[in-house]
């Protein structure tokens, strides 16, 4: 089986054993297979008008939410999640917070890319790749544009997650979860998620 | 006397009463007047070098810090306060730790509007006015964008700032106070610390 999770800046195609990154034109060399995708990319949409053999499973997901606009892709993920936080760092972070089933709300950070590329654009000063937090506090510009992108976000992630199961998932996970040791390292959750729409609503 | 605090996006002229936000450009109008500055701008910096008129304040900041590249008017900033954590919030948020006369170090965060263009470049989906963060947790993606770039900050300020004093200044300090209600804000604050420094190390 064919899963594809088509973000705001690459595919992610998986077939079961294989993770690949396709940008939105290498998706047309699986135009004729039988893909199951979800998709929150406006460019992809149009593309995959044509695309007769994919299924969009966003229209099979069933959740409680009374969020007006939510993706997808966060759509899926909180579905498949009874009670905890679930965070997708992507080319955005999203934190969605569940509880007995119900979504109860969720917010969005900029992904680690777009904040360096903010940091950037504000002064050739803070143009610098950033160290990640330690115990101290910064003393270069270096420390405190990490500590800046990074300490803020598991602060706000570790008020929400109290008494509650962590998730964590997306590209840029793995730096996060050095910082967030009680969450739960799922690079494949938005998959798991997709495969039990497919079984659960019996989608062929 | 006329005071000038030279930020990343603009300088701040005070003559004890009035305010002037001014451009680079607008700097040559005050070229012949004496004027007290700080400046962290390296564009301002080439044109104050024939502003032989315009005394700069940094060598006479003293500040116990260990931070390698502390700008200028952080380091005022900090001289002035002997213990508490001090937030300025301008074109980038800085937030600082003094304990004891000593500088402890301090991290850095993008300035809104830096912020605000992060998301949209993520997503034309995310390129929305913010909603500032309510009680309750966002449910539409404007909420979800203000959320995201103040509840992080307002959290790892709240962390470092424990048992401390807050002070907070700085052209986006408002949407902070709100935040932050045990802040005293200071919006002249970068003001009274120049005015300190040229008063104790006598600079005329």
């Amino acid at each position: 089986m064919l899963l594809c999770d088509i973000g705001n800046s690459c595919a992610k195609l998986f077939d079961g054993q294989t993770l690949r990154r396709l940008s939105l034109e290498e998706l047309e060399a699986w135009k004729e297979n039988r893909v199951y995708y979800l998709n929150v990319n406006k460019k992809a949409a149009q593309i995959l008008q044509n695309f007769d053999s994919w299924i969009d499973l966003e229209p099979f997901i069933e959740l409680d939410s009374a969020y007006e606009g939510l993706g997808a892709d966060r759509k899926a993920l909180c579905s498949f999640i009874e009670d905890g936080v679930i965070i997708d760092a992507g080319s955005a972070v999203t934190i969605d917070v569940m509880e007995k089933k119900r979504h109860k709300g969720g917010f969005i950070y900029p992904g680690f890319e777009a904040l360096k590329k903010a940091y950037a654009s504000i002064s050739p000063t803070l143009d610098k790749e950033p160290v990640w937090p330690k115990e101290s506090l910064p003393l270069s510009t270096k420390e405190a544009i990490g500590y800046g992108m990074l300490s803020p976000l598991v602060c706000a992630i570790n008020k929400l997650g109290e008494k509650k199961d962590l998730f964590l998932t997306g590209g840029d996970a793995q730096v996060l979860a050095s910082y967030l040791p009680q969450a739960l390292y799922k690079p494949l959750l938005i998959f798991e998620a997709m495969e039990k729409i497919i079984r659960r609503k019996n989608v062929c």
